[in-house]
C-alpha cells in the first residue's frame, strides 16, 4: 500500500490534504445549495452565467466547452436539455451558410439573475464567512502568487476568441 | 449584465476569484501533466488511487462513483475501459449470488505505483514550490478553518461501508 503521501514531506502532505478536501466539500456544498435554492446544476450555472455575459448574451457552442469541461457530445446533450427547459434556444449564425449560436432566452435571463445573488451568498457561507479578515486577506494573497505562478508557467491557450463566422 | 460580483463586497469578490480561478488552472495543469507523464486521465487515477488503498484491492463498483463524481452509467463505461486496458479485473463477489467487485490488476497496480511518485512531484511544483513556509502553514490554517466549518455545517452522508453483500 502507498500514496502520494509517502513522497511528499509532512508539511506538504498536511497542506495539499487540507487544499483537495476543503475543495471536494466546498464544491458539493455549492452544488446542493444551488440546486435547493435556484434547481440549477453547476454546469446549467455556468452555460447561464457565461451567456449573461456574453455581448449579446450568445455564445457559439464550442465558447461554453470551456466553462463547463465537458466533452463535445455532452455538451451538445446538455445544452439540448437546457433547450428542453426554455433555459436557452439555438439560432442560425447571421450571414453564416452553416453554425448556430446558443442563446439565452427570456426564462434563462430571468433564471440567472435571480440566481446570482443566491450564489453569492452560498460563496459567502462556504468560503469567507468561517475566516477572519486576516484570513481572508491571507488566502487572497497566497492564491494570487498560485495563479501566477501556474499562468507563467503555463504553456496550453485555451481561451478562443468569440463571435460568429 | 450583472454577475455574483454585483453581490459581494470587494473584498469578498478578491478572494472568491483568486481561490476559484486558483483551483481552475491548478486542476488543468495537473490532468494536463498527469496524462502527459503517466497516460493516466483523472479519473483514471482517482479509481486506481482508491483501489490500491482498499483492503484486498477490491470495491464495489457504487464505493467508486464517490471518488469520480461520476454519474452510475458513466463510471459504468468507464470502469469498462480500464477494463479492456488491462488496468482493472470485474470478479464475481465471493458467495454472493449477485454482484460484482472491481479488482487492480497487476497492470493496474504497476500504473499507479509508478504514478505516484510523479503525482507528488506535480503538487510539489503547483502547490507548494511557489509557496513560502509562511505561506504554506496559513494555507493549511485557513483550508483547515473551511474545512471545519464545511464539515460541522454538512447535512448530508456520502460515505458508504466497504466490503461485498
Amino acid at each position: 500500500m502507498t500514496s502520494t503521501a509517502d513522497h511528499l514531506s509532512a508539511r506538504e502532505d498536511r497542506v495539499w490534504r487540507a487544499y483537495f478536501e476543503t475543495q471536494v466539500l466546498f464544491w458539493r456544498r455549492l452544488a446542493q445549495q444551488l440546486q435547493q435554492d435556484t434547481g440549477l446544476s453547476e454546469p446549467d450555472f455556468a452555460i447561464l452565467s457565461a451567456l449573461v455575459e456574453a455581448p449579446d448574451t450568445r455564445l457559439r457552442a464550442f465558447e461554453l466547452s470551456g466553462v463547463t469541461q465537458f466533452e463535445k457530445s455532452r455538451l451538445h446533450h446538455h445544452l439540448n436539455r437546457m433547450i428542453g427547459r426554455g433555459l436557452l434556444t439555438r439560432e442560425q449564425c447571421p450571414g453564416a451558410s452553416r453554425g448556430t449560436v446558443i442563446a439565452l432566452s427570456p426564462e434563462g435571463r430571468g433564471a440567472i439573475e435571480a440566481a446570482l445573488p443566491v450564489r453569492a451568498e452560498h460563496i459567502r457561507r462556504a468560503l469567507t464567512a468561517p475566516l477572519d479578515e486576516g484570513q481572508i486577506d491571507a488566502l487572497t494573497e497566497i492564491s494570487e502568487t498560485m495563479l501566477a505562478h501556474l499562468r507563467t508557467t503555463d504553456g496550453t491557450q485555451d481561451e478562443t476568441e468569440g463571435g460568429c463566422g
